[in-house]
């Protein structure tokens, strides 16, 4: 941490600033320049809120030094971690890229089984599917609840693939935990710490997608409450940002990948239906996440879209899907991995 | 909702369109232009996900015309409302002007009990302070928990405030409820469905945190969620929005306050501790939100910011809040109100 | 400037970014931290793009220091800065705050004529209005050009007002300068660099608006370009920035004006009409501007605006803005200003 | 354009609304829903700022219906344009992609013949560099200005490769057009309308770069302005947006090309070295672009990026792009292209 002192900054000033430095149980060091002192402040103390310093008097700001997040970090591990999911044990994060598609809501149990089929023969290792769905307006479909994971039970044993679904709160943990392969937090919920912790105490593969408006520090420290649970196993999602931009139902910021691998051993997905927001863009961003290193898709397919109970306007069909497959297949293999 | 097809849209395609919309219950009028046909749907059918039609040949975009919030809207009651809160049942949302002032966390019974009575002495109407405290990292200080609600309890007994405090989960809204006058949803569990229907459920005023990127109508619908559980005691609090502004934590955005006084009756406060980040700028935007017309202020105060354990940059001491008491009532009653 | 070294770096690395500061002539002062090196660099060198070190082997990040403008800053000049605009001289910056008022674009002689002494009426100090026009559209209405100018002038003399009028290209400055008595640059151009190096040699005083985009920091190196130029008569104005929101056309974020009330000695004017995009925010808005401590208003005023030939949804009617004056008034007054 | 009323506006409310719109020259068409009116308005006025109608009494919102683009648009032209570039006459917009590299800034002779050799050797077709700069702060380094138009002819002459060079001005548009095979209209000119009047005029092919909070119909606004003056070789190129993103200097927003792909013919390069900021960042955001669909790239390339006078931050070494360049070529075979 630094503690940069506004100009005109006297030494009772600065003297002030350091003993609240070595309060905080920090070594300080102070510079001199040519328009401004800083005080460098040593050690490492992340348990500590120590912007309060600003408040001092004649401080002008602090700048952090340290990552706040130090287990998901390539600091502490440099090798990039795997995450096995599903029954088959499919390596997310290894030489091969994954895809996990499926509907935004379990509708109905033929529909579930349908789309297994068909996203399991268009070569995907897992089916997303929500059972309880967070919903902006209390008067959209909320979901089927219990009845739908035992549908998504049944794809599973069915199809073979690994089945992510979200749990939306608390209380559901243990429910959704007994079926699914991994356990989806929402975009919503990227800062609901109580269900981070509990997903953490879970032991299943926890898929931790980024907030809306979450910074990549912000999302990583969520990550850090998962593994501090004691839970490793786990897969961030990117799915998109909110902007101004208004083609798009979010701004998928694809380089969050590139800095992710740099700055984290988990593994990165992306989400390229939530990331747009229509079915026509969905193509393009999913050759465009694999080509940037993403270790799968999270992709929305839908057998009959115009009739969907829940994003209806960004699901693809399976059909479609498939037809992307080889596409994909090439990008992975021309950067050194398959798919 | 307006379904818009693109040019070159055949009548067959128009037609396609149409049955879906008598799918969905409504009834069809097509308008040909000059450029594009346009299919309006009339009726109100909140509950089904109609931008599914989307995706159907040929369309365009989907124009919704109706806000999806119902009775948080001006529409179904025109009349401002008032939520009473504390033991003195102040009208929060009437002509006063009320200010809630205190901690950002609770850290002891001995800094409670002082800023309490500091508080009020300033002529505030409410105390703030958190026992359970959503942190971005889980190496922040966490809050004092139960033994913080012990101490907000004694703080109301003695000094006749009104007690407000977050409730960062479902299975703490029982225990916070026996001492909390409001409970405040965090801006980041703005979309923690099941907490909104907790507290909904609760039978207390709830304060109801803006989204750090919600729009208005996000947040209304959010609204709408605690008033569907049965509690229509919401008071919306505007804490920021997340911009690319860095000189602030937040962008402070205060027509919001003017826009919901027009599309909903709940009374509004601000936050410009929050909203700003930085004690230097919380002055100017205190007398900002009462000019704009805000219902009311929640205001960070600490008696030793630079030793705080959380927030202390965007705290200000009760005595600089007592300070500002004169010209905030100056301004409240330029606008026709009183403080 | 602030060298962060990335964990692992070795004393290679380090001598390595040691050599390259000493190349740009600064000196360097290394702090090997628990977790990090840094490498502390001193010596005022705002000339010299420092960001390429990032480029050398383990360096992780820059952080600068020292604020990139200079001649703009409090720290060069601690009193606020008074600019006279207009027949009268009225002082922006003083303790009186000023309001201008116009339509957004020059329609007509009697328009102009009928306006400019409404305005004066409602006690505003100046009259803005375009004669060139920059619209997002080429088929938009771009304005009445040179004819416009001539109106304006006859608007002055007959009303006393100061003209604040957008110059939109180099080519016009000298053209617009014999009228105008404040050159408007607007958000657009905010980065356009001849054009600000022309309106500082131009000799009269400058309305710079704010980006729509802009940090605070890249606006002032905007003043900065017309300080640099020999004209220190720079106004700013704030005018909503870009995110999100969507019930407005800008988010006006009034925080910017106590920050930049700290930060530099320029006047601040806020314009509330761009500032929303709405007349119905508008009032709220002047009232919260004024409360923020902003030294004046720009507010588009249009005698009939369903039928203004640009900006009309948020034109208010001279006669609205007469209404609101002794509001304005009042809460200026609380603030220790008048108006 | 739909005139959306407000709940409660009666008969007289919309008759008013009715003569409003038929002012405007259109035709009116009501529409009465369970729950509001609608006045959809029928007729093609581009050029009337219908907006205003906003204003009158009753009326909540407006929404437009067409784009407000049109010789831009795959509406007027379905097939997709080719722009050519350089001696060699390189389409940009067909099945190949070009990839178009250089430094910020010419710096020197040496500099500038040195990197458009080993630019050429990678591959490339173009070659980018700036003779007039526009920087932020102006302190910084300006650009060589006439010196280095006359190198990057010399460049150009020795290597065969397209040159690319800003113009800042329109003062410089002469000058520049007899060097350059490309006009660039930088990010901060995108709205600098004289300027794209002048590009417009030029005869030369313009780059078009994307305002970094430019929203796409803004961007393809801007390109109308182009090709309104006579000028229908236009490239777009998008260089990534402004956004809450701290560990980027922009958000670079693939699924623009895309859009950009379905809405208009005109070609779209993408730019990874603003788009990211970092030249860690940039080859992976370099295959996303050609996996998004990308007709070709942008991208600094500097033979010493840590001594580069200008964006040596994000600029990459020719080496490091020749090494690229078998893996993009992969990818565009991958969608059916080539490179």
């Amino acid at each position: 941490m630094i503690v940069v002192m506004k100009p005109g900054a006297t030494p009772e000033h600065v003297q002030h600033v350091v003993e609240l430095v070595r309060e905080y149980g920090l070594k300080d060091h102070v510079i001199t320049g040519t328009d401004r002192t800083v005080v460098a402040c040593i050690g490492d103390k992340r348990m500590v809120d120590k912007s309060a310093i600003e408040n001092a008097p004649m401080v002008e700001r602090i700048v952090p030094i340290l990552a706040p997040y130090k287990m998901a970090s390539t600091e502490v591990k440099a090798t990039h971690s795997q995450v096995r999911i599903g029954p088959a044990g499919f390596p997310i994060g290894g030489k091969k890229v994954g895809i996990i598609a499926g509907p935004c809501s379990v509708e109905s149990r033929e529909q579930l089984l349908r789309t297994a089929e068909a996203v399991r023969n268009a070569g995907c290792i897992g089916l997303r599917g929500g059972a309880f769905k967070p919903r902006t307006s209390p008067y959209s479909f909320q979901g089927l609840g219990e009845e739908g994971l035992k549908i998504l039970a049944e794809a599973r044993d069915r199809s073979g693939l690994a089945i992510v679904t979200e749990v939306i709160g608390l209380e559901q943990v243990e429910a959704v935990a007994q079926v699914a392969d991994v356990l989806q937090v929402g975009a919503r919920n990227m800062q609901h710490y109580p269900l981070l912790e509990a997903v953490g105490k879970s032991g299943k593969p926890v898929l931790l997608k980024r907030g809306m408006s979450a910074t990549l520090e912000e999302w990583l420290l969520a990550a850090e409450y998962v593994i501090d649970a004691g839970n490793r196993n786990v897969i961030l999602c990117e799915r998109g940002i909110r902007t101004f931009e208004d083609y798009v139902r979010n701004t998928l910021a694809l380089a969050s990948v590139a800095e992710l691998n740099d700055k984290t051993h988990l593994p990165v997905l992306v989400d390229p239906s939530h990331g747009t927001g229509h079915a026509h863009l969905v193509p393009a961003m999913c050759r465009a996440a694999v080509a940037a290193g993403a270790d799968g898709l999270l992709v929305e397919a839908h057998l009959d879209p115009e009739r969907a109970l829940s994003d209806g306007a960004q699901s693809i069909t399976p059909a479609a899907l498939a037809g992307m497959m080889p596409v994909l297949r090439q990008i992975a293999q021309a950067i050194g991995r398959d798919l």
